[in-house]
């Protein structure tokens, strides 16, 4: 990966997270709109930084498939909300029990846990009724097929599959019994948890973006592999810079880690670090079909596995 | 409302709830499928009974503009997972904090609450997984605004919007402050609540039905306002039948209900019924311009003012 490209995907990735960032705001309820205490949570859970990485996806897989970002930005402003909103769920007593997310007071420290329910579930509304807007230029059949596929990613055969997987794995004690807790090493249990958790809406960004834009059958294939293995990679990644992060704050070992199932812990940093890196090999593989159409994405996958936050 | 005419809405009611209820089982994922504790408590939670009042409503308003119910069933089934996951959250500790729901153990109680969470999420997701299949005949232009006014119908500006109202109503303390509450009595609180919370969710049913079936603009526009009325005169009755009950089962007047934010702590029991049968009558009258085509519409309206349960 030659340092020009290495500048070009970095601006892409300002110039399109900038785009993204424009549109949610506009997207959004105004703060002073009643009920303002469920429109300002709103706000602060997804105006308050983030990568862009899965609305990005959306853009760079349409730009591939001959579409324009303007088409698709607000399908690639909803999958951010529909992300946002899982981590807002996820943080919940009930669930991780987690204070913070990037520095800041989590949704129900911030605002409650019952408007930290309704907001998660205002944002998932929200991206439906984003999606399902008629004026995006893409055609109503275009249109439909993407909404289901992103409908199809979070539900229980994906991001909220994997959730239920996550906690299962925890340990944590279910009133009824979990036969869906696969048999096996955690090494066996965790790729099916992040598959389902993580990659699977990574994937759907990759391929509703390509579908919007008369993405061709085999090039939407290879796509979806794409979407799935830099899905996934960027989930270990993920893990690793927690655990890497821990050892430079606490100069030790984490060991808090553990006992979740991460990839860290089931495979060590290293072990992660190679995973990683092979499925960052086969996902630009997978972009073959494309030709110069998968630079970008090629680049960004590069950029993904290599990054230090 | 002559008796024959009685026995056709209920007949009427009787199959198309039927013909719901084997779409809905044959559109949850099945209890044996992982993960089971998930697909488990969806079933449970969405095939426990209920009126199905939604998907009936989407049904004969599709009817009523020449439509089929067989078109529209995917759509009203999922206005049917919609109304499930809302009552879930709702019944959540950090919400209602109910511990039963027609007879039996809430969602939370039976699968624990990080489960129950998730639960009305997956139905979140699996609502507009079946909205926006194209095989449904009706479609993809009808059927991406009948989405969007599903999704539109169920955000900040209706359910979600109107729980926040709710709680709010109930006087709660938030750790910001709450200006979206609307100063004034209960009398002017209670209707901008259920307006939001239950009538827009219902009237949305209405209007999708219509959407789906090529409903004229003056049609539409009838349907609307019958839906909205309908929707209020619901609740209301449904509160009423809440404080009747109480007051049978403990023998004495129910003043539980007092603190919340109802109809009849508003306006007392008689109060409420006439405010209902008023609104049943607007309702009624709105249907003008749809002639014999609304008189099932018409009927159902009455059924459900003079329902005792």
């Amino acid at each position: 990966m030659s340092s020009v490209t290495d500048v070009d995907v970095g601006a892409y990735l300002a110039a399109r997270g900038g785009l993204v960032d424009d549109a949610l705001e506009a997207a959004l309820p105004a703060a002073d709109r009643p009920p303002q205490i469920l429109h300002q949570a709103m706000r602060y859970c997804v105006l308050g930084g983030g990568k862009r990485l899965r609305p990005v996806l959306v853009l760079a897989s349409a730009e591939a498939c001959g579409g324009t970002p303007q088409a698709v930005l607000p399908v690639a402003c909803a999958v951010e909300l529909i992300h946002a909103y899982s981590l807002i769920h996820d943080d919940l007593p009930a669930m991780d029990d987690s204070d913070t997310r990037h520095g800041r007071p989590t949704c129900h420290i911030a605002f409650g846990e019952a408007i930290a329910i309704l907001t998660g579930d205002a944002l998932h509304a929200l991206a439906f009724h984003l999606i399902t807007q008629s004026s995006s230029g893409c055609g109503a059949e275009r249109t439909l097929v993407a909404a289901r596929e992103i409908a199809g990613a979070i539900g229980t055969e994906g991001m909220v599959g994997g959730q239920v997987l996550d906690l299962l794995g925890e340990g944590r004690t279910f009133p009824a019994p979990s036969p869906g807790l696969p048999v096996g090493s955690i090494a066996e249990f965790v790729p099916q948890i992040h598959v389902r958790k993580t990659a699977a809406l990574i994937r759907a960004s990759v391929r509703a973006g390509a579908m919007l834009s008369g993405g061709e059958p085999a090039t939407l294939e290879a796509l979806s592999a794409y979407g799935e293995q830099v899905g996934l990679a960027y989930q270990i990644i993920d893990d690793v810079l927690d655990v890497v992060g821990d050892e430079r704050a606490l100069g030790k070992h984490a060991g808090s880690d553990a006992a979740k199932a991460t990839y860290p812990a089931a495979f060590g940093v290293a072990g992660s670090r190679e995973i990683a890196a092979r499925l960052t090999d086969e996902a630009v593989a997978a972009l073959g079909p494309l030709g110069d159409r998968g630079a970008l994405l090629r680049d960004l996958a590069h950029l993904l596995l290599v990054r230090e936050r």
